[in-house]
């Protein structure tokens, strides 16, 4: 359930902003505040069963724009990458010496945005 | 018009497969094969201001969801910041070391899927 909604609250950073403004609504209320679907349902005037349903389809808006862009993927795979990068010049010192404080910054820079 | 070809064609690398296949295929043929509005039209029998159409409503659909997502501004940021890291350390001398070649190899991958 845990991996599960991680995948599911990185789908929503990528491409939440695609679905409605109800659909946005019951994902905040329920992955990120941590709502139930009861008190969800109260709070928007529908039923629990309607709250399930929005989620429902939302999950599948959102690994339906997965399938068909695969950027989530893309942008791990490069969040990947530049961890082992960062890796192998820690291993070497490079990081760490102060000739290099240029390198250091410009990777904490990328990281900060990946 | 060149600029505007290439952000075009930069956005349809990264949400193209949002757009319905006919979409896609009058993109393709206009952007990448550079045929005309006439040769589109008569290849897939509409009017040379019905593929006009098609194109307008696909290039508004594409910004759209740059508008919404950011998601090719995000990774331009990222190859930028790439090309500044790997310049750092080509300028310092830190990817022609033969103790270095896993870095280089690295950086290459990391270039490779940017």
């Amino acid at each position: 359930m845990l991996k599960k909604t991680i995948k599911i609250t990185m789908l929503f950073d990528f491409y939440g902003s695609l679905l409605t403004d109800k659909q946005q609504e019951i994902i905040k209320s329920y992955f990120f505040n941590d709502l139930s679907l009861s008190e969800i349902g109260a709070n928007i005037g529908i039923s629990r069963q309607g709250v399930y349903d929005h989620l429902h389809r939302s999950e599948a808006s959102l690994k339906d724009y997965e399938a068909k862009l695969g950027l989530l993927k893309k942008y791990n795979r490069i969040r990947a990458k530049i961890n082992d990068l960062e890796k192998i010049m820690t291993d070497k010192g490079i990081l760490i010496e102060d000739k290099n404080e240029d390198l250091r910054k410009k990777m904490e820079s990328i990281k900060s945005i990946l």
